[in-house]
């Protein structure tokens, strides 16, 4: 018998009441019942968002809403400032400059969050951008940007904010109204303990503004079209209606639970962790950790792929290694979704076993006192 | 206790062994087990699409995947010739224009097929047409285009045959490397016997080419990025990994049954259908049907929203109505996928019931017997 766990940042567990609502048998989208199912889904939603705007629903992984947010947002020739200093904050320079936008980059070194100064900075020089883009929670670095830090000083300017939110939906607050973010984008496959393929955006009224006047091509992703389906309770597109089943059952759990105590559960699993491979003698890699990830530095003589391939092989745990230039360098935790103490204390008595087979000195337990400690507090 | 049954276009039935593969824990994409299922997956769609090429998996509904066909097979101010005749072939247009593209239409009536004559004379008319945009099984009027005849009239110029064959596949013959189709697209929720969710696409030598030299803008769907991963195992984005496991099952049943008498079946069904029809007196819709949905007339004096409204509300069976001019005009019984003899005599059954039900002449059993006759046979 060998046991499979996901400690990875997505794809994340699915919890089995989850995995059965999927199982049952496929409805029509065109029935009442769909259309009831699809309202409570876009309710819980809201609920999620933290916003009084209809929440989109689409058939898609998370990069399709980044793209849909890019062009519904912009305009050819448009100026727009893009966090990068990660995999994710890279991706929405490539989707904009894919659509022939002229990117002003704000430069992060990889670990490092963004300084809100920075981004006020680059809006003061240049007061024609459009758009600000950033990654709320930078999976690829274990960073969690101050997003209501830098939602103030855009408020402030005529550019729209456009958050990715994938992985710190449902990790971390996030009041899309409150903080007045224009376009958030979310997926199915973090915090949301989903299969992937399910993506979401929200947009503010001044995103809504933005979508009328934007002129990039689109058709699939054209969110002006899902809004209009959507008040009739029904998709442009046909809907992954099993993942929506899955979703509504989801966000019972989650509305269940209340939001308040998910953050807190999260932010609880991400400093037993942190504390763990601290005690450890091992170093965090992100300055400003993200409770969705704990990225750790490889340490010196340790080969850091192996640690990843260890982990899967022999515990049957997937963890995440580096991208791109960080490959070897850095070994990522997710305490994401459906996970809880226990979890943690699984994947770090891996960690341990898997340190130890590797050669590098620990003593087994160290990591997980330091992780109960956090969890009896 | 009531059933629901689908005999609607899509979404399809689901078999109960491909819900739950679907509802097995979710495993991380990047593992050597993700790796073994996706490319059984796609040694199965090769089959299905009868093709050596590649086969692409993309998170997105079909609609999605039409995109994708034209946003790389084409470049800005490309002309294009589309056949319409129906909501489908209409959709390739809208797409086709939303990027920017020239669109020259054939112009077909509701009902009728293309003759293929009229697409040589439209290519002997404009030698620089880029290329070609077909419906293969046209879903809104039931009709199946002759695309065999077409595909050898395109064949012989430069420009590229794009097909949308979302309801034809695993439906009825399409050859694709034979027929030398250049893309060809697909979706989950038809005779695939899968949930919405995932499209397909598939492009000759000619197409890959074309792709190349694209110059449309394109992220999610750029064919190039997601060949490039398949090469390495994996998708461009987080895959759908519970569809990819429902439709590794999907396809062993389909390979276990067999791509011909798979095609007989359908053949079957759509010839009971029809027979059960006319034998109720009323006529089809379709000059050259397709096996996948049979559309129907509606007969004078009754109302035809409401035959779908009552199947779906008294018997538990969704069917299709009309779409756009066609609403009220005509419904459409699906026959696809999951789908065999008594589920067409459960839907004629529960069609001589509604019809009574709403006042028009009928004797009950006449379809019955009719669809029974050509079950025998």
């Amino acid at each position: 018998m060998k046991k499979f766990r996901l400690l990875a940042p997505g794809p994340t567990e699915v919890p089995p009441e989850v995995l059965l609502a999927m199982a049952r048998p496929v409805i029509h989208h065109r029935t009442p019942e769909f259309e009831a199912l699809f309202a409570e889904a876009r309710r819980g939603l809201q609920w999620l968002f933290q916003t009084q705007r209809e929440v989109l629903l689409l058939a898609a992984s998370g990069t399709g809403a980044m793209e849909g947010a890019v062009v519904n947002a912009c305009s050819p020739g448009d100026r727009v400032l893009v966090i990068r200093g990660g995999k994710f904050g890279e991706r929405w320079a490539e989707i904009c400059l894919a659509h022939g936008l002229s990117v002003i980059p704000v430069e992060i070194s990889y670990g490092k969050a963004v300084d809100p100064r920075q981004v006020a900075a680059a809006l003061r020089k240049d007061t024609g951008i459009a758009a600000v883009f950033v990654t709320h929670s930078e999976t690829s670095t274990g960073v969690l940007h101050d997003l209501e830090a830098i939602a103030a000083i855009v408020r402030q300017t005529p550019a729209l904010l456009v958050v990715d939110a994938i992985t710190s939906l449902a990790v971390v607050d996030l009041p899309t109204d409150a903080w007045g973010v224009d376009v958030v984008v979310g997926a199915s496959q973090k915090a949301m303990m989903l299969p992937p393929g399910l993506a979401f955006a929200c947009l503010s009224d001044r995103g809504w503004a933005a979508a009328e006047r934007a002129r990039l091509p689109r058709y699939y992703f054209n969110f002006l079209t899902e809004q209009k389906s959507q008040a009739q309770h029904q998709t442009a597109w046909t809907p992954a209606v099993s993942l929506i089943a899955g979703l509504k059952v989801a966000l019972d759990l989650l509305q269940a639970e209340g939001l308040a105590a998910v953050f807190a559960r999260h932010e609880r699993l991400a400093q037993a962790t942190r504390a763990a491979v601290t005690a450890l003698g091992l170093t965090l890699f992100a300055e400003r950790p993200s409770p969705a990830v704990t990225a750790v530095k490889v340490p010196e003589g340790v080969d850091g792929d192996a640690i990843v391939r260890v982990l899967r092989d022999t515990h049957g745990i997937s963890i995440a290694g580096g991208q791109g230039s960080m490959k070897g360098k850095i070994f990522r935790i997710a305490t994401l979704g459906y996970a809880d103490a226990y979890d943690v204390l699984t994947g770090i008595a891996a960690l341990e076993f898997t340190l130890a087979e590797l050669g590098y000195p620990v003593r087994l337990g160290d990591g997980l006192r330091a992780a109960q400690d956090v969890f009896q507090k």
